[in-house]
């Protein structure tokens, strides 16, 4: 059974009571059924990529996991409109190469599509790269068909773009995390593929040059713009290593750009071996090493003319002294090269060490970065003495920032690694949880509450908002048996008001 | 109080207790709590251009009305983002101008945008012109501030694009219809306005070809398309007359298309006037009259690019077979002559008598045109002797139907056009709606189901999705004052079985 007590970060660990993989949706309501009867809890699981503890049973041995991995079909696609309706089992990048076949794709895109789910990826609504092109779950998924609490089958699995027939039941389901009952089926309203992929990698020597860009991108690539993603050097360094010259910023004569915020000695550990990629087959395009990059995906249906449009973006951005240099893919494997830079960088900060990771979204992406900088303030003495590092990188064009703090493996500190993971989050965390609540940002912009950051909760939502989310709750799981203590807390549950007293 | 009284339609008409016109949200949560300790019914208004009686008071005197008109302050928006604040009785066609100024635009477009205001537009869904472009408000309503039942305010008034911080209660108001509570100010995630507009109008021979244009323009202006709308040769006729030549199609020699199905016979009212436009402004810029006609929006930023990829869609169109003449708008001018024709349609059935009006849903659009030749046949005898004329137009791209039955005004039965409305109505209206049902599509895709359709929501929900609905109905307004009797019944209501029965 290990390979359903644990997720993909391995920082939580459980033991189920048993494991049950039912085949199709009326055994999921007879399994919850019985459940709802005897109080036992279920802990539906998908492709247990999730980054907050939300699918790991707890370590008493008393939660029933429930795979949906054998709920694996895709029941339809309309090759006309590409409406797709899906079991929940069904991975991500499986659904996607269907649709493919008939002219359509996934409207999301995850680095863990190989593995993920796409009832999980509703279940947490999921965001990831394409999320700037065709918007939130809430827009595209049309309907789901669920398994509630008192294990009772409700079909809304309509394959309508528009129906307002009573209230949006979806919508709660979509971002639930298995709190309310288990998605056993979505139908979705997939989007066609352009099929002419375009992508660019700039380097800026700063934060305002970087929304610069992403201004300029908004306006002149507008209808092409498929994802927009930035990064900054500690993370490039963290993947590729140190052997590249550094540059903060090519002055130019027309310059008027505000001096570069970026501090060398604070973000770049000495522990960073100089040249060797910690992720195999990725590679730097560039010569030289700059703050920040941005990655830049376009999708259209004209070759000519999408060369010709993306061209002329990365002239303005560097005739406008936004971007430094820039490398512009021109074919689809130098195109999957530049994104393997972005998609590495999780699985170099996996590889370097413990990492605390951080999940936040903010509307001024003006302020976002400073928060990097402070990180980088409030751990400065651990940067010298055991390497830790923090790095910026995340989806650019919704404002989410995964702010990152890695630890080396191989620490000399003799309490070892793990000791400077908690020193180092207890520096950081609970500040730069506050930090982004303080500027109207959230905690979970795309990864959800789970166990990690559900105690937030009082301390986040206005208490009649919570009150109502836990009125929902008790609506569809009276007993609290679906995913208890994760995401809101049914109102039996008391939360645990000492671990948001710092906000 | 007159204008309190009755909605657009004049359908509905009640009498209202007293009329409210709170000034901002806490006047608002003062008055609905005070209404919910002595049990007053609430009735919020906004623009009243609804079509389902769902925010007239009920003929009894005893509801109270709460207008959001004076709660009509743009409370911010971000140049940056594009994410605005608004208050509920902002006037959809303000709320646009405003964000224009900044470079963006509303992510709906509505016929009624001159009165309609945002917070009916989110407690409706509404759908519109471009949704097939921005989809749902699902995915582009951020947050919204709500007074509920109990006259508790949420503040739910996110600005962040993605915040996945416990259950998404703010879908759960977006399209309520005022039975949960009342939506007090909105955000929403505005879209850059893409400056260059384009417009053409497609004549059809068949339903068909119809459905080939859609795929052609799905496929070959992904990117700028924004609008695709269809209307048939009886809506020409009502906004136009019947003063040009009848085209069913032109045969060419490579033609394999199917037999048009149009019925000049039945479809077309010989109490029509021959070439008297109904509504001011309005001309036809073909000099034949066809079966179909599909109206296409392209917004994008590059002119000569757009002008390009159009024209190629309507060559290849034509070549195809599937378009038997076309115009292109040469300017913003000419598109918005263009639009006025299918904005013009509603306005001239209005004129011409009673309208039994239809807003339906169909995943597949291959059937959806089926149901106004059904139509046709069922009011045959009426079409003869009372000049009754069904008219099919509305959103082709997301498969939304607007039938409309039409009765000339000067009717010649001595009981007059109320009465042959009525007969209509018996002949046609549960008919149509079961035929659609039983094609899974939808009876209500955009307008709601206030209290004209609401008593068939036993027919067409499972009895546990339905009880669902109810139960959340009972957490946000358990004393049942909000707007009762429309939408989603308190679990205190019954339903009026006898409504149903012929599904």
């Amino acid at each position: 059974m290990e390979r359903y007590c644990s997720d993909w970060t391995g920082a939580w660990t459980g033991k189920p009571l048993a494991v049950v993989r039912p085949a199709n949706s009326d055994e999921v309501a007879a399994i919850v059924k019985l459940c709802n009867s005897d109080r036992v809890s279920v802990v539906p699981q998908s492709g247990m990529t999730g980054l907050v503890g939300g699918g790991v049973p707890s370590k008493d041995g008393k939660e029933l996991v429930l795979s949906l991995e054998r709920l694996n079909k895709v029941r339809s696609i309309d090759p006309h409109t590409g409406v797709v309706v899906s079991e929940s089992g069904v991975v991500l990048e499986h659904l996607d190469s269907k649709l493919r076949e008939h002219g359509f794709c996934a409207p999301l895109d995850l680095g863990s599509k190989g593995s993920c789910q796409i009832g999980g990826n509703v279940a947490t609504n999921a965001g990831g790269l394409r999320f700037r092109r065709f918007g939130s779950l809430h827009g595209t998924v049309l309907g789901v068909e669920v398994v509630t609490g008192t294990g009772e089958k409700l079909d809304m699995l309509t394959e309508l773009r528009k129906d307002n027939t009573g209230y949006s039941l979806k919508d709660l389901f979509i971002g639930s995390e298995g709190t309310l009952g288990v998605i056993t089926a979505v139908s979705i309203a997939a989007p066609r593929l352009a099929p002419i992929r375009q992508a660019a990698l700039l380097a800026c020597g700063t934060w305002g040059s970087v929304l610069r860009v992403l201004r300029l991108a908004d306006e002149r690539l507008q209808g092409i713009l498929s994802a927009i993603e930035f990064f900054d050097a500690a993370s490039m360094e963290v993947l590729l290593g140190t052997d590249r010259p550094y540059v903060v910023h090519r002055m130019r004569q027309e310059d008027e750009i505000e001096p570069a915020t970026y501090d060398a000695d604070s973000a770049v550990s000495t522990s960073l071996a100089p040249g060797s990629p910690r992720v195999a087959g990725v590679r730097d395009p560039l010569d030289e090493r700059f703050p920040f990059y941005v990655l830049v995906e376009t999708r259209g249906v004209r070759a000519d003319h999408d060369a010709e449009v993306l061209e002329a973006f990365l002239s303005s951005s560097l005739a406008g002294g936004y971007a430094e240099t820039g490398v512009f893919a021109a074919s689809e494997s130098e195109a999957n090269e530049l994104f393997a830079i972005r998609e590495g960088i999780t699985s170099a900060l996996s590889a370097r060490g413990p990492v605390v990771k951080f999940d936040l979204s903010f509307g001024r992406t003006k302020d976002m970065y400073d928060l990097v900088d402070e990180s980088r303030d409030w751990l400065r003495p651990m940067t010298r003495s055991d390497g830790v590092l923090a790095c910026g990188y995340g989806h650019l064009g919704d404002g989410n920032l995964h702010l990152n703090v890695s630890i080396p493996g191989n620490v000399s500190n003799p309490a070892g690694a793990d000791a400077v993971r908690e020193a180092a989050k207890t520096v950081v965390y609970d500040r730069a949880q506050a930090w982004t609540v303080a500027r109207g940002g959230s905690i979970s912009a795309e990864h959800g509450l789970g166990t990690m950051k559900n105690q937030l909760l009082p301390a986040i939502k206005p208490p009649a908002v919570l009150a109502a989310m836990r009125s929902i709750k008790q609506v569809f799981d009276p007993n609290n048996i679906m995913n208890p203590g994760r995401g809101v807390l049914h109102p039996c549950e008391a939360f645990d008001t000492d671990r948001t007293k710092s906000f």
